[in-house]
């Protein structure tokens, strides 16, 4: 069990690790507190993208040459103990003379995994014991790095905004505003805890959605997601925006394939926004992890549906979902808007670890195909 | 404030107003404790309905004749002060020698109304300070019958299973099951909650539903609501079943006259079924008071809409409803739905009084015709 001072400094470590200034991308989120024996904080370190030093080896550098004896590391994930742009924390680790090391969250990365092992061969006490909710909040830190150890391509979660009756818009195409303004701002929220913002070419050509994430002043969030439209055809681009991340064309109509070049491209989350008939491919493929409804207590009767034909027939068919979040998002104006989360039931929370990586970790629809 | 006995005198006679073997209909339900001035239950009774003795009549005929001086009576809804087909209650209540009367919730018949005064005035010690919950759960008891006081026609709850994308039922037309197994019970409950359920020509002609309310084990409930079907042709009446209440065709297209023929029939509360185009014109005509959503965590992209259209063209159009309660519906097979319940925000918890009370209480929409 951690000590009062660690469960403090594991606080902090998350803290820095989440530091919104930091890309999202193939590295993962790594923050690190040193403590001297006596409790006092020697430095702190964090991660700050591929290439520059990881957490335990910032921490390290500022904390200077001379640690006291006793000095405890308390980290957000296992240390490395492969060399790759820089070499192994543990080593780092063992030769500035830590003795014990605090981890919040095991390495699911096969070539990276062995840190414990290593610590605890060169002698060094490794707690593992932290409390459930901060580990959960270590492995959310870096949900799409994970899944993309595991699965081979990035984490796809979806957001759609419907009324009551299913609807995205009115029957003249009218859908400004189908959510109130907490919901709205809970999709910046989104936009700004992804590396991707994807949109077909419909919304594209329709909507022009900028695709940035921002603060409720209005200002851009320090983490831009990367802007992709995808389709076959000529597509317009998103609207340039002063500080918004690049916009990129993927020239596509497969969600496989669309996957595939995000990741290419270091991406490891990915934000699907619309429309219906981007959805629906990547229901149909098996391709959702993740479906965040924004839904309003509201009846419109008529107007485009939220979800495209995929596939299913009959009631026998339909697609299951499981409910593991419902909030309510309460605007100023009195309105209240639900926020549900919903995954498929064969994505398992924890998946074990797969030596063949690029299978769908939704698989119980992947035989469908597109209606 | 009431004391703790009295709480107790409460809460038994809150169970007597609601046993489910008395009818609903136009007489309110309610139920009466008297306490002698230890504390100690003397008689209990309720109201049995139309033609029966009163609550408080009910429980002085099972006391005898000779009521310990300082009896207390403890009652759900305020005594009468007027005759009907019984004599007052105030009147009994005086003349039984009751020094103390506590009352959960306050007549607001226009008629029947005074029963506080009258009591106060014959020196009586009236309480009406009793704990918000039990308040609110007596009032509950006789919504329908309220809402018939102060609107002249029957309470609408529309109640609706749908998924996650808005549709009833699959591409093929089949349906069963959109809903877990608690969400299908929820609705029996429902069912037992009203006096009335209604349905449209096309699901009474496609879906042949029975109409009964059932308990968990399979067996009718022993309060039947009546099975009523609208529409202008001919249309198949519900299945016959040992049991069940009557059957009802209601010659008519008109959601008001609907409701004004069920008024006239003594109901107070319709349970409004489906399908999507009798929910549409009761929408259009502002009728609708309540709406109960079913929402299974299920996508279609297929199937017919839960809402037909009901003239809302432009999203400045689109019908916002409070949406007054979440719960989880879960299954015994790990399923859960969500019931949502949402109401107009023009229908007031409390409306006023209204001596010409024929209007809509959802009148925000009254002036939409169907689409």
């Amino acid at each position: 069990m951690i000590s009062q001072t660690e469960h403090s400094a594991l606080r902090r470590a998350l803290e820095l690790a989440a530091d919104p200034a930091v890309p999202l991308g193939p590295n993962p989120r790594v923050g690190c507190v040193l403590l001297a024996p006596g409790g006092e904080v020697l430095a702190e370190g964090h991660h700050r993208g591929a290439g520059t030093p990881h957490a335990e080896a910032d921490a390290l550098i500022r904390a200077g040459s001379d640690l006291p004896a006793g000095t405890t590391a308390v980290v957000t994930l296992e240390p490395c103990a492969h060399t790759g742009r820089t070499p192994p924390c543990t080593d780092a680790l063992i030769a500035a003379g830590i003795t014990r090391v605090v981890i919040a969250h095991r390495d699911l990365n096969p070539v990276a995994t062995g840190g414990i092992d290593r610590l605890r061969a060169a002698g060094i006490d490794v707690d593992l014991d932290v409390p459930d909710a901060l580990s959960v909040e270590a492995a959310a830190l870096n949900r799409g790095w994970e899944h993309g150890l595991q699965y081979g391509r990035p984490l796809v979660t979806a957001k759609m905004a419907l009324t009551l009756d299913g609807r995205i818009a009115a029957a003249d195409g009218s859908s400004r505003w189908i959510t109130g303004e907490r919901a709205r701002a809970r999709v910046h929220e989104l936009r700004a805890a992804c590396d991707v913002v994807l949109v077909g070419a419909g919304t594209a050509r329709i909507d022009r959605p900028q695709l940035t994430a921002r603060l409720p002043d209005g200002t851009l969030h320090p983490r831009q997601p990367l802007r992709a439209v995808m389709g076959a055809g000529d597509i317009p681009a998103p609207p340039a925006v002063a500080g918004a991340a690049q916009a990129l064309h993927l020239r596509t109509r497969d969600p496989q394939d669309a996957l595939s070049q995000l990741f290419a491209r270091g991406r490891r989350h990915v934000l699907l926004e619309g429309g219906p008939t981007l959805l629906s491919a990547f229901l149909a493929a098996g391709l959702v992890d993740e479906l965040i409804v924004h839904l309003a207590p509201t009846l419109l009767g008529a107007g485009p549906a939220a979800v495209a034909p995929f596939g299913i027939e009959t009631i026998a068919g339909a697609l299951h979902l499981d409910l593991a979040e419902v909030k309510p998002l309460a605007s100023p104006d009195a309105r209240t808007d639900l926020e549900l989360t919903l995954r498929p039931p064969t994505h398992s929370s924890t998946p074990a670890h797969s030596s063949t990586p690029a299978h769908s970790s939704t698989s119980a629809r992947s035989s469908t195909s597109a209606g």
